[in-house]
């Protein structure tokens, strides 16, 4: 077999960047955007289990030689071991807070996938998830959804990675939200099986899953209140808005599709919805408009948003149509341009 | 080759039934469900297209080896041709009509899958679909959602099939309706590719719709009106609602669920609904409570309907999720539970 | 709900069966067809786990309403349980075998679907599987290849159900078997998902296996030997054919389509084979030979095997694709089968 | 929307190329990979249907903005048009050849897509394709399979794109070919439906190709003679081989598996056929050996091709897997390949 791939090729001088938890989906992709990116170095791969195997024998098709170690921060992030600039994060909620406070204390800036540092209410994260670890790092946390808090993301050290539901959601709602317009919510969300995570169970298993529809969380899904706080924080008018969120997983690998219905807070016209998401749209790079219904298959593998928005004549409602890859912009590409903008590198290096 | 299956089992005397538009997929399968049927005899299969061919040709799996014929109503329905006491009527919107209303004139009873009688108001087929051929009938029609007119069809000459997707939002929404409860109703629906039909088309190739969600007739789908007016029919205080209805379409083959988002006209308890779905539906065979979120691969291949009722308490929202096979109860086996009660058979007949 | 379906409609004296092993995939759909079989009362279904659940909970679509137990052999088989007249029993191999022998002990006919009693050659079973529990079973053992094997089986005490490979296989190729024909084999199979069992591994992940192909023991399977057993005791050479045997998993829930690449002993001609099959099976009612391709989904959910003969005059070579069900003519549907030919019922009773 | 993506990016002076039939798969994915090469310009997007459209329309995915132009090779070749240094062909086999012809008397390298000149025997193209409208160019084109003819595409004016299914199963094959090992060669190949083209027919629908196996052109795959072909000038004993190739489609969208059964001339060790691949193929930046049965998953999207080599000792007979991704490996990234080749371009520029 060639030898071309088992080197990474970078920039001399780039940052150097470890991704803590690689041997699930959204660690394993981080580390595969990273290995390829001309701009950072992927100093390290660790896992809390397949220690000594290759990322690449886990998934070969991300081609990334290189080996799952154990996480030791102190070494990591000392000089002897070269340093680290940055860390992707990705270990499940409470598992994560305790491995970015010990980042943080030796100052390596941090993208988290978890749920950990994403609400600003520290009592809606002990609702949902229990006791928090480490509160005393959510005020310095900046909320990574790049479209909306790209200024604050510069210079952030701590970045709480959005859901992937409400990546697609807050991205497709959040021009009505600056706008005061969002008087009632419900959101239809569906996606791939990617978005269960790795681990096998009854539902991922393909004489589940497939050929069906799998309604779940119905009525009380943990993104609902992350949604909330982040719509609430753009409407000028703080409408301390509920949602009604309800997620389903369907037959296909990577994708999501969420279909936001709003009745809005008054009469509006297509023209002038069109001029409101191209106000705010227009200039993004990973933001597109289409006058087609947004569909999953063209954002596949992409860091990209698809957003469709039309008004009902016949409701007054408007509906949103937001597609992204789950794992994508909702989760591990959104994190790497996430890094290019907290590193002054153009926002779609090793994205294109 | 065994012989068995070229000749059809059923008792002496059974009525008559023929197929007119048996080439399609609902024609087809309504076709194979009176062929197996023990109640009733399947007189002709017939079609536009493919004449002289076998149906077991076109569709090896509903192994019926009838011949495809023209259709020549006045020798079909007259005493030489043996005569025909009922017709399954599977054409196309308005190419429909001309077929159901020269059967009429002989007499012959008819379950029409067309939308051309499923509207109660002239006006609101005209603004969907065109002129109609022959809106004398709109007053003989009855409505075949079975559990919701099941005296009326006994009787009936002429049985309008439901949509498939008004099958399942009806029969979710019916018990809130009668009492007077939908205040708003949003209605999301995903339902796999056989609702596409059979004619081969960019949408229904594997390449487009196999790994996607395709969303499509965002806010204008046809049957929304029919949709209105079967609420406002049940609801006694005749709400005029406006539906905000959404389809979809998922990488399956047959398989549909509508999840229904409800804004109640006063508050309700969970427990008030659990006794309004069992009071409505606890003695109906073909309808399922279940506590579980309901699932479209539980219903495949059946005529059950099958209902989760969910109150969330963060919005006061009703999450009603109805889970069909389009093909079966939202449009052919519906047609035979419709003909055993037309016919006073048992209404499982050959349907379990 | 409607009661209908919480009990089971059968003749009176019908035989008394039980399911062992009902909560895999194998014994739930055996417990599925016995449920609505006219001829047999499902006496039990038993599992290592969920106890206590019913079927109903585990497996919805199926329908079964009866309550999992642990698996008491003295007390069921005892008049006092009422007495059982034969089992099915889906258990793991080497896990089989004692549960078989002590049904035998009550004189309780078996359908045994693992690998126990399959293998003619105690040598064979013991390099494959390790050490036999019950080699002196082996003797009264019969092969349940119903269309090969039904007489034998009339009056089998245990039947060794075939694996769903061999039944694939020996369909196809027992024509050419008989006539000494076969001198070369290649077999190239391919299965859906179902096939790997209930247990959520990554191989069964739909992220894994949705759009994918996945060869799997390529040159060492299990089902090999079995089938050479077979070939070898129709073949009246006895030619000791070494058979190269390669399974797949493609991404569908169930079929199995089976390639068999005949290098014949001498040269044929299409004729020739058309006339050997249907000479073969033109009586069978669950063997189908078609002119076209055989495809799985013409298959699906029945008990038919569907074969296609072709000679390549290119390269003298015979190709025959047979097409099954895996669950069903390749595991449950033929123990039903088998059952109905034990008790002298129709073959094809509760199977149409 | 962004501007971003309407102006193409490459080095000054880079070779303009044009592809002809951009409209179906092939050419479409040849006009993407163009288009975000850094060291070609895409001049241009033809199709015989949807001019005027942008591809970005077709396919949303691509991201391609140029719009489709009518094709006037006189023009495009001309220097008023700028000139056009080479073409990528994508049209139908019959109707490439006489496009192929005006191009090389213009002086324009191409790279043919079609089977028009596949084949070094005229009479084997005439039986399988009808008469051949340019046989003259027959003698200058080269096979491009680039692996196998590397040297003789560099200063190559025509290179005639190898078929997908040959494409997977030379690369598979030619380290035995060139050691005499073939003495008998079953190939079975599985591919997913972007393989059929973009032609909507019942084939390709859904509901059709969904949850089956199809196997067409069981013992007459035109595909058969390109690979004996190819397989008899590799082998140095010219042994005129007869291969048995049967193709199925099988529900995924990109992605090719090829099994080879392969009767040796003389026994070997696994030993020996690791030492040879590693031999052949070590220095391939394209090609992947693995020990791991070779997956479609692992080279969806990518150049790649992977293959896993077994000897069976218990037959005696090598198996060789073969994956790629037929719209990739199997047709357009191979045709860039070539085209860096043909230019003194790095191989995988483009690709990786």
């Amino acid at each position: 077999m060639a030898e071309s791939g088992s080197t990474q090729i970078f920039a001399e001088g780039s940052p150097r960047v470890i991704v803590a938890g690689a041997t699930g989906f959204a660690g394993a992709l981080a580390a595969h955007l990273l290995w390829r990116h001309p701009g950072f170095e992927l100093a390290g791969v660790t896992g809390r289990s397949e220690v000594g195997r290759t990322l690449e024998e886990i998934y070969p098709r991300y081609r990334v030689p290189q080996r799952i170690e154990e996480l030791y921060i102190d070494r990591m992030a000392s000089d002897q071991g070269a340093g680290i600039d940055a860390a992707v994060v990705a270990y499940p909620h409470a598992a994560s807070a305790p491995v970015v406070a010990a980042l943080r204390a030796h100052g390596v800036r941090v993208c988290d996938l978890s749920a950990d540092f994403r609400l600003r209410q520290l009592a809606t994260y002990e609702q949902w998830y229990g006791l928090h670890p480490h509160p005393e790092l959510l005020a310095e946390s900046v909320y990574g959804l790049t479209e909306c808090h790209r200024e604050a993301i510069r210079d952030a050290g701590l970045v709480a990675m959005p859901g992937c539901y409400p990546t697609a959601s807050t991205l497709a709602l959040a021009p009505l939200a600056r706008a005061g317009l969002i008087a009632d919510l419900v959101i239809d969300a569906k996606q791939g099986l990617s978005g269960a995570g790795r681990a096998a169970t009854w539902q991922t298993h393909f004489s589940n899953s497939g050929e069906n529809i799998l309604p779940y969380n119905i009525v009380h899904h943990r993104h609902t209140p992350e949604i909330e706080e982040q719509l609430d924080e753009l409407d000028p008018t703080h409408p301390h808005l509920r949602v009604q969120f309800t997620p389903h997983l369907v037959p296909l690998d990577q994708g999501e599709l969420v279909d936001c219905y709003v009745t809005p807070t008054r009469p509006v016209t297509q023209d002038e919805l069109d001029a409101m998401y191209e106000d705010a749209y227009g200039a993004e790079r990973f933001i597109e408009l289409t006058p087609q219904p947004a569909e999953v298959r063209d954002v596949r593998e992409t860091n990209i948003c698809r957003l469709h928005i039309a008004l009902s004549e016949h409701t007054g409602k408007i509906v949103v149509l937001s597609a992204i890859d789950n794992l994508w912009k909702g989760t591990s590409s959104q994190a790497v341009q996430n890094l290019n903008v907290m590193f002054a590198k153009p926002e779609s290096e090793g994205l294109a």
